[in-house]
């Protein structure tokens, strides 16, 4: 499901971004040269204790403002999704759990390759401390799912795929498809 | 509101995408490569003709499937926004409107400099025919308001500015949010 085509090359290596080139036959017949970037995958989860959902409010040393989202991050080399799930899990929030599930692997962005894999992580244990890094601050919210789809609705929780969020904000009119992201999210 | 701090250096430039690197200090003093990438400024119009509003069915040379958006595109070196709005609705659809308001100007995506800005113009009147270039296909479609609005809500119509689709899918349910934005479309 890449954005970019086989014949495209990588004209720049970043730190995050890669930027890809290709010339592209346009509907006359001429070409253009068309641009894309990649960056790597990312992981994000829904992680319950109990009846209660784990959401972070996080800082980051560029940004003046600290932001709610929830558990999850940059996918590393050699890592599969549910790895880089596991493993960011354990280090933002000190939990493990032992029943994932995959919600969806979408795409956001028309020009951009970029996967954002969302997972539920149901009734998760603490097994250790936090072992943040030193670009991140992490403060643990526990939640219900009323109150997250409060947030969610109100715009406070926005940094998630945005599939799912418009998701849960119909969630917040329609029972039905409340119902289904409850079950979803605690299986029952 | 850029996300680029003034000290970062612009470490590639492309087509569409410039890639920019700082030195970022950490939480701990050390520091470490910060990057982002910027992009040109869009703009996309909601257009009403009578009591209709019209979006367009779009194909690109690089996309397998046609999409629906809104009228708009990129704004162009020594452009400002509104004068971009005007030129890339003459030249998708052949229109011009005397009564235009911005609704937003936001940036949607935490890791890219880049501007949406969103206009009305209503009332357009048909002055040309289409001036597409040769990367384009576009059908215009004229829609009522309630049928934009199921499209939105199904998903169908998902190619704008993201907070002014949830405010939308926001609109479907509730009566006085569909109004302000009713009133906001056709000033009436």
């Amino acid at each position: 499901m890449s954005k970019i085509p086989d014949s495209a090359k990588k004209v720049f290596s970043g730190v995050i971004f890669d930027v890809w080139q290709w010339e592209q036959e346009m509907y006359d017949g001429t070409h253009a040269t068309f641009e894309r970037v990649s960056r790597p995958s990312t992981v994000e989860v829904i992680m319950t204790v109990g009846d209660k959902i784990v959401i972070q409010r996080q800082s980051q040393p560029d940004r003046a403002e600290p932001f709610l989202s929830l558990v999850g991050g940059r996918v590393e080399v050699g890592e599969d999704m549910l790895e880089a799930a596991k493993r960011e899990t354990l280090e933002e929030t000190g939990y493990v759990s032992e029943d994932w599930e995959l919600v969806s692997a979408r795409q956001p962005s028309g020009k951009i390759d970029w996967t954002i894999s969302l997972y539920v992580a149901r009734n998760a244990k603490k097994v250790s401390e936090q072992n943040l890094d030193a670009g991140e601050k992490i403060e643990l919210l526990m939640l219900t799912f009323d109150e997250i789809l409060t947030m969610v609705n109100r715009g406070e929780l926005r940094r998630m795929d945005q599939s799912a969020r418009i998701d849960l904000i119909h969630a917040f009119y329609d029972p039905e498809i409340r119902k289904k992201w409850e079950t979803l999210i605690f299986k029952r």
